[in-house]
């Protein structure tokens, strides 16, 4: 067969056959948007013949990460929300609340970059912004399966911590008309879809939130949605329906297969289960909740029942950073914490769940998440020679795969390739000029800051004590 | 006064006045080895001339970290024992056992270099080859605080897990003989000191534990010791005393300020205590006893008692990286995650628990830690470009610190400077060649391993099988 490319003399980690998918002396072969032929190199290059050759000597190929969970418009305000408690009232909606189309666009090529710089291939993307999201998602080359988040908050009136949200139903309805208008548009690539994005259980009403589930249906998508993200959920939900989220859901008939639910940091270990018996996705965010709750969200009780579970790395505000590497090494570490034990999520298993069982569990795992012949061409190169993976060692224990995980911080990654197309090589950006994006995101930065009420600041946020302090 | 370099133009990280001793509109002047003046950029340059002039725009100029405990000699292990119990004796000791003084010089250079790489100035260095760690630390530039290993385990006979560890005392006196030649040398640069380095309370006699301590006294040095470091000393420990670590180090009179005690593991809330109230310092490594143990370092109530604490990375093999980026954010989740807060361990503390206070636990508080008049000029620029550290956020909430120690993956490190002279200037290691360290470091590893007995490590290391079941 003539295939587009062939990458020779290289080794794989395929995800293939419940492990890693090991192979040695590999060779893996693209035709189009396609991966055609993965084998023994020797093997590939006598029945093949391709345009392009690349000696993968001193590089691993493995699949693209993938990012289950991610708010890139919000990623211009890294670093403004951690160290504190009332994360989201206190810390993030200060400056949340002064982000406007053009800033959330800003932090979306921003964040999607960062991203793609760490190896990852697919972002389950959550914001209000969605063009913006499908503009740069479109213009960087990634894979995105995007949300437009729904609510009901009224944004004319001040929340108020601790009280009950007013509720805008024509404000819930029009972000569902929006998520609407571009799940129907029909001249997006195929690397483009969505999932319907209800914030949260509190954040929207019951008729809204059923309403979306029916449309799920139709329109054959799936729910992201926040469940149990917290105590600040829990109080809302306990005063507006006098239940905890997961009974309720389950009760309204809302748990099912359709649901993939992020962060599940409130549940007890019973609504863990009945959340992954109903056929439910789950998506955990390591770095955020820890930075955020101190918290280890419930993988360990949802996979003893169910594997569709994957990683996200949440939002820069509070991770700080997005970037799966840190995701798979702090799940392996905080799951060994939570245990006082070695042996949870070794490092195979936070390496399939970035990649195969992430695919699976966004309901793309016939098109991504592993070097399988027929399956999209998504995948990255480490560069070997890095000396944090330094020595490789291959006899009598190999040594790749732990080092990946334990001691990889995302630089390692050289080159990034979306459906058959390097978006990154060589540890460059290929599609989008990344000054430009770097100054455009810091000149929106500085526009939204001015904006900042600081006196509200100052009454609400920790952090503007402890600058005053010395210690900013 | 005339000054050898000055950095204008530049952000500062004091590291002075108990918080981050940010300065904005800086310069720094260096004289020689040391830091000769720090303030505003105007007056430093209308009141000092320098032979070289460096503009520091978009980068933060900040002390070296410190890492207060490795084994730099390991480091060709890297990833071989992790997600198993039993980390030392079932993982660790099939392969260490292998590792010959050339093995370990190669480990030492490596793992000096990925130091570097990532911020490190100062690495309390312990381990059997002090002539490979003197000849890298003085070749690479690094500043360093060596001990040789003292212990009595005998060589010539197997060590069977579970069992009292058979003593020989002649082993002993000759890593002692070894240490003390060293300590005597005159012609060592002022950067290479030394603290003796008994392994652990388990691994060597009271008698000559007693010996190393009254020298210590005698040379004016510290204690650099394991201590209730995992289950299996305190197993020796009972068989050997009928005691626990802390309370019988306290009853024999080694409990003092002369020790810097590592880990603390297995010490109860009361035996940490105890340790602190005596004088004595903690190092914790977080990174390598989350995944040794799945624990969390009593830092916490160390840090109630006394303030003499610091983080180390250990080793490779179960890291597996060497890089207090990493320890310093590992440092700050787990502790929140002890206490299911967000609370404990802010990024202001981590970093000053990696930089000043470090400084001060290892005794060197007045020489290094701080960007501070007098002091040597140990320091390192940040790349403020970095995309995971965009947008750099001033006003009205500095988001610099927060990012260092949550996003920072230690790439973002552009100079490294150790008592005024640049070690690693824009990304390139300017002392040693890289290419061939790690060449070095890749043949040496494929010759110890070709001596691994395969037999025996399938019978003791669960990674074997794992590999079997394609999981590495």
């Amino acid at each position: 067969m003539q295939l587009d490319l062939i990458i020779y003399d290289t080794e794989l980690l395929t995800m293939e056959d419940g492990g890693v998918g090991y192979l040695a002396d590999a060779a893996l072969g693209i035709k189009g948007d396609k991966i055609a032929v993965v084998g023994n190199t020797e093997k590939i290059l006598a029945g093949h013949q391709a345009d392009r050759l690349l000696e993968g000597k001193n590089l691993l190929v493995m699949p693209g990460l993938i990012d289950a969970h991610i708010h890139t418009g919000i990623a211009l305000l890294r670093g403004l929300a951690q160290d504190i408690s009332g994360w989201m009232e206190e810390g993030l909606w200060p400056f949340s609340r002064q982000l406007d189309r053009e800033a959330r666009e800003a932090g979306t090529a921003l964040n999607i970059m960062e991203a793609v710089r760490n190896g990852t291939t697919l972002l389950a993307d959550f914001g209000s912004n969605l063009e913006g999201m499908v503009k740069w998602h479109r213009r960087i080359g990634t894979r995105a399966l995007l949300s437009k988040t729904i609510n009901e908050l009224d944004s004319s009136s001040e929340i108020i911590p601790g009280e009950l949200y007013p509720f805008d139903h024509r404000k819930g309805e029009e972000d569902l008309a929006e998520a609407l208008t571009w799940i129907e548009k029909e001249e997006l690539p195929e690397r483009i879809s969505f999932f319907l994005g209800p914030q949260a259980p509190d954040m929207l009403s019951l008729e809204l939130l059923k309403k979306i589930y029916d449309l799920a249906g139709k329109l054959e998508t799936g729910i992201h949605m926040h469940v149990a993200q917290g105590e600040r959920e829990h109080r809302q939900m306990r005063m507006r329906y006098n239940s905890r989220t997961i009974p309720w859901l389950a009760r309204e008939g809302l748990l099912n297969s359709k649901l993939n639910a992020v962060h599940l940091t409130e549940a007890t270990p019973e609504e863990t289960r009945l959340l992954a018996r109903s056929g439910a996705g789950l998506t955990v965010c390591s770095g955020s909740i820890g930075i955020i709750d101190g918290q280890v969200p419930p993988l360990q009780e949802f996979l003893e029942v169910a594997d569709r579970a994957a990683l996200g790395s949440d939002q820069a505000p509070g991770n700080n950073c997005n970037n799966m590497f840190n995701e798979m090494k702090l799940t392996a570490l905080f799951n060994k914490i939570r245990n006082e034990s070695p042996l949870p999520l070794p490092a195979w298993k936070v390496l399939r769940l970035a990649t195969i069982e992430a695919a699976g569990c966004l309901g793309l795992g016939d098109k991504v998440g592993s070097l399988t012949p027929g399956k999209f061409a998504d995948l990255i190169t480490i560069d070997l020679k890095e000396i944090n993976l330094s020595p490789v060692i291959r006899h009598p224990l190999r040594n790749l795969v732990p080092n990946l995980v334990y001691s990889a911080r995302g630089s390692e990654v050289r080159d990034v390739m979306v459906a058959g197309r390097f978006i990154f090589r060589k540890g460059r950006m290929v599609t989008v000029e990344e000054e430009e994006i770097l100054k455009q995101a810091d000149s929106a930065a500085a526009r939204i800051m001015e904006r900042v009420d600081e006196e509200r600041l100052a009454r609400l946020s920790p952090l503007y004590q402890a600058q005053r302090e010395g210690k900013l």
